[in-house]
């Protein structure tokens, strides 16, 4: 088929058709003839198209009924819900990048601890323990709202915390990341707005695409999110949910003030708004900051959290805390689409290590390590030209500006090549302005390598 | 507020609106004074209706900005998506009894084998061995598709069967059930239709529901679909998915012939249906019978399957295999819904019992001791008047008739009541006409009281 031929226009005409779907999926196409006509081609410029078009999958032919739609060729492709921007700098980015990089790769843009930081001799005990139980634990289900220990362990710290609930208010499931994903399941239709800081984790963005929502993102200071720009968002976009981290905030290590979560709140409930606080890196920090959850209770905040970032990434689970009657019907969601709650040998394996006394000791000694660890880093950046945008309270990350001019996507392809995974600031933003900003994990840049390849980089920039 | 009044009126118009969609979750309500016009009512009615759904939550007060349709009172509850059939016996009901039962509870309604057939001394040593690994497995997260050694392995099994593929068209899953979620965010938009077997397992209908589906069901005989209904349903109701188990079928344990498996091919080739064949129950059969997945090859087919049968319900995991550009965008999928594959922990486990010498021995012996089972329960069983539809060439399951004018449904919840949960016909049927289907698994009636309270439970009806 020749380039601007009449068969190329007639083929062009039905593509257009299926992608601003005044052709769906499954329909059928219009008659040879009559789209001869209305294209004032002859019919076999149509019969050629359309063999093109089936030859090529787009559409089929069905025995004595014509052409239709093909469905099978145009399945949903999560990264093309969004905008369509460099795909090499898209959400997925780093998570690919990281997640499949060579075990040799060096990883400052990752989201996780060395395998040496984390407590794999309470894990060994914990493997050795589970080994000695009963058969049970080992091969059947477990309940729907996954193992009642750490679900009352969990309870007890909420209530250490001021937030007042049982162990039936807390639903474990597979992961962190799953556990949001319910929550969207359950709150969120295709076509609702929700509202993200700028920056944000960059999985948010992947996640909610997956639900095809519209996002809207609001600028965060270093005390939470820009409070009047956060009221006019609630005003000009409706949005029916908001993502955040209150605490060592990801990617900016920023936290949550008093004030500002005071006032979030107060917007909330004028504009039922509710609020899915991602409590992933409590632990990470010194003492405890302001949550929305622990002042406003569950009535429209839902706090979720995992143990991925300090007890195993490996050994996966995530918890959900909401209102009993979101709980209740969250579980016949997560029944539905997983059978059941999160492995029970993994609840086992978490329990058994949070429990064990040496933890918290562990968990001390990685705080006073991580202190350390911030303060080198930056001083080593900062004498590169790279500039944190504050200093954390605690946990691994650092957001950084770049020197001026120098675009961070192209740093991160170019350290790429040298095995060398990095976090570019606009895998981050929704609104795409972070261009110059970098995000750093000062837990995985103990290999001088990391410095000399980013030295040279920026050089050559 | 009393029935009847003209308060009332006014709040059944405002909720019939809300109902009906004509006002939207979050859009404000119409003006006191317009509304009273509307209604010829006085002002003050229409106040006292607002206060009166904002009291109960429906509608909210903005301050200065009139009242707006509330949004978090009506989030998405899974079981209130189909039609609103009997509560205690929908879909859900099994799931929820035989999940969450006491640990004295008897179970023959549910779908797993008890825990002390299951190869526990494998999975022992398993545990064992995975505590002397190295750190980097206990604790990183894994790759996006999971363990390279487990998807070597299925594709090892794979290709002997005559299905051509390497470990890059396996992605592992957190479990079965997800493995499908997953296919159906990839495949399915709400409104779409997908068929299943009449009856199906309980669970298919759950999880498409939360999908916002359409479900229609085509009968099953004992060698597949009902194929002249088969293609009907296909005319009539265009399905673009078709979900089924084609050997030891759940809750039938019905085996798809060859006959059967090629005419379902060439339907879905000419209507453009992709099948998602769950192959879960495999390694009960006594020797392979036909998969439409080795028959047609994975252009439209997807094979699903998982561990949690045979090897361990509590060390999660599941697969798809399916065609490359498919794999490549569920892999996508899959990280932004949970961000990365399967738990490494889980993975290792499942890879190391699968390659124990002793895990051969141990299904054999198991397949073994299970046909033994089918044959004494169906004995027993017919005795009682409850008539196996089929005897099963593999597994545990028997779908029996029971005794005329029985309904299944009244003798599960009297059952109940003396702790034992059983799983009537019409949880698994989409058409509801499996009112007098019962079905057992012969691995969990080794307890005599099993017989006396179902025989008990038959005499009363």
């Amino acid at each position: 088929m020749k380039q601007g031929s009449r068969t190329a226009l007639v083929v062009d005409a039905i593509l257009r058709k299926i992608s601003s779907r005044a052709l769906q999926p499954g329909e059928k196409l219009p008659s040879i003839r009559g789209f001869a006509s209305t294209m004032q081609v002859s019919p076999s410029t149509v019969v050629e198209a359309y063999d093109h078009l089936a030859a090529e999958g787009t559409i089929f032919a069905r025995r004595g009924a014509g052409f239709f739609v093909g469905r099978s060729t145009q399945p949903f492709a999560v990264s093309e819900v969004g905008p369509q921007l460099d795909r090499s700098v898209d959400p997925f980015w780093v998570s690919r990048q990281s997640l499949d990089a060579a075990p040799d790769a060096l990883k400052p843009g990752c989201g996780w601890l060395p395998a040496d930081w984390m407590p794999n001799t309470a894990m060994r005990q914990a493997l050795r323990n589970l080994g000695r139980s009963d058969d049970a634990l080992l091969s059947d289900y477990g309940s729907t709202q996954g193992a009642l220990n750490l679900r009352r362990l969990l309870a007890r710290q909420f209530i250490d915390e001021g937030l007042n609930v049982g162990p039936d208010q807390v639903l474990l499931t597979p992961s962190g990341t799953q556990a949001i994903d319910l929550i969207c399941r359950f709150l969120l239709r295709p076509g609702d707005t929700v509202l993200v800081d700028d920056p944000c984790y960059f999985n948010f963005q992947a996640l909610l695409r997956a639900h095809r929502v519209e996002l809207v993102c609001v600028p965060l200071t270093q005390s939470g999110p820009d409070i009047e720009l956060f009221e006019q968002a609630l005003i000009q976009h409706k949005p029916s949910l908001y993502i955040t981290n209150s605490a060592l905030h990801n990617p900016t290590g920023a936290t949550l003030s008093p004030q500002v979560a005071h006032r979030v709140l107060n917007l909330a409930t004028s504009h039922d708004l509710v609020i899915i606080e991602d409590d992933i890196f409590a632990a990470f920090e010194p003492s405890p900051s302001p949550r929305l959850v622990t002042m406003e209770g569950l009535d429209r905040v839902i706090r979720i959290g995992s143990f991925s970032k300090t007890l195993s990434a490996s050994v996966r689970c995530g918890y959900i805390t909401a209102r009993a009657d979101w709980i209740e019907a969250l579980t016949d969601l997560q029944v539905a689409t997983n059978f059941g709650g999160p492995s029970p040998v993994a609840t086992e394996l978490i329990y058994s290590v949070l429990s064990n006394g040496s933890y918290r000791k562990h968990m001390e000694a990685l705080r006073n390590r991580l202190t350390k660890h911030r303060r080198e880093v930056a001083t080593r950046l900062t004498s590169l030209g790279v500039t944190p945008w504050l200093m954390p309270r605690g946990g691994f990350y650092l957001w950084c500006s770049l020197p001026e001019q120098v675009n961070a996507a192209d740093l991160a392809k170019a350290t790429l090549v040298e095995n060398i995974v990095l976090a570019p600031g606009n895998v981050f933003s929704v609104s795409q302005s972070m261009t110059s900003f970098m995000r750093f994990n000062v837990s995985q840049m103990s290999d001088p390598k990391v410095f000399e390849v980013l030295e040279r980089g920026l050089e050559a920039r």
